[in-house]
């Protein structure tokens, strides 16, 4: 079984369209090319209870949880804050964090200096040669900034901890309505019941209508899934297979 | 209080990255510009039991809930069972539904008819003369379809049901980082603890490192702390207001 992740997306600015997100995308496409299989994104706003119940809520149920997102100085920042609360834990100064903040953040306030560097009890680290503030862990949550940039950086800096084996894929093109081959669909699965198949409309495109794909962590198992669905669909209706 | 929406984006594609979703983004804009405020937005997987639990929870909380996704003929379709499933409803033939389909699918399978035909007991079709397949809405849920054409046209078809009085805002772009005025935005706050205040720093920007948001349903409120915040704010900071 491949592990599970959730991403906890937190931000009015989402949630008000004044955004878009783009890290929960660019942590499904990491993810999935590490192995590991995304079951959930939430988007919560700046709210301690609304994060802090996401989060136990996913803590409880997913190998791994991401955060993205408020955990810098201001009144709207209350990630990390949410996060001790939803894993019941008090919000402790980490030396380690409040020593790199008094270089770094030297002519700030105390207070702003104080609250950066309070994590929930039993935090660590993550801190690589590349990373200059590093990426929170605490239990199975890890703990990311939102602004993009430092969010794939910091990413990239600790992603090989969570690789395994890879999902292999193929992916059919068909160029008839879904309609028409749902029941061989439905026909494929019942021979191959672990395989993981997709079937996606496609409007205006001018060489197919539907784009089927067919994954698993066995490459065996796809091969013979594919040939399979080959045999079972009319060839003439088959754009091209990747 | 303005009226709150949540979106169930449903689709195992957007959550191994396959596919970005774009009809979020799409609904969040759509439904500020109408004054609507979105609360929650949850990507699920083609998972019967979990698009039951997570509509079932949304439909209790909040005023609205917009589901895409998941609503075709394909074994990955179950949005529509799973609705029924999470309200409690059994899943009937809609003698209308059924019409539509028995024309426009006339050479399909009639087992395909009818699952497309078969929707919670209550629905009501929201049937626009714009459309050719109506928008589904059971009690406060509206189930869209995942092709994000589609989606644009049906929800400009309804969406003037859910107009209210507007969001006004104001946006100031200051030239220092937000560690420096978080005190100055917590002083704002205490003065006017309604205002949405939002604060977003942007790397790389060539002439502003944090974008302040300010809003309110009542215009007068948002100029009032608009004026307050340029006073707080030293002016050589400000880059400009819009």
């Amino acid at each position: 079984m491949a592990k599970t992740a959730a991403i906890v997306v937190i931000g009015n600015e989402i949630l008000s369209g004044k955004v878009t997100d783009t890290n929960s995308p660019f942590l499904c496409r990491e993810l999935r090319a590490l192995g590991v299989d995304v079951r959930r994104i939430v988007v919560v706003p700046d709210d301690l209870a609304a994060i802090a119940e996401e989060v136990a809520a996913c803590a409880r149920t997913y190998d791994y949880v991401f955060t993205t997102g408020g955990v810098g100085p201001t009144h709207d920042d209350v990630t990390i804050a949410a996060v001790a609360h939803g894993l019941q834990r008090p919000l402790v100064v980490h030396p380690e964090l409040q020593a790199l903040f008094e270089t770094h953040w030297a002519d700030r306030p105390e207070t702003l200096r104080r609250k950066m560097a309070s994590v929930p009890a039993g935090t660590q680290l993550l801190l690589e040669p590349s990373l200059p503030i590093p990426v929170l862990q605490v239990d199975n949550v890890y703990i990311f900034p939102g602004i993009p940039q430092l969010l794939q950086r910091k990413f990239a800096a600790i992603k090989e901890r969570f690789r395994e084996s890879p999902y292999w894929g193929r992916e059919v093109y068909v160029t008839v309505p879904e309609s028409s081959i749902a029941h061989l669909l439905e026909a494929l699965l019942a021979e191959f019941p672990e395989l993981q198949l997709g079937s996606y409309p496609q409007l205006g495109h001018p060489d197919y209508r539907v784009k089927l794909t067919l994954e698993s962590k066995d490459p065996d198992y796809v091969a013979r899934a594919c040939a399979r669905l080959l045999a079972l669909l009319p060839p003439s209706c088959v754009a091209r297979v990747e």
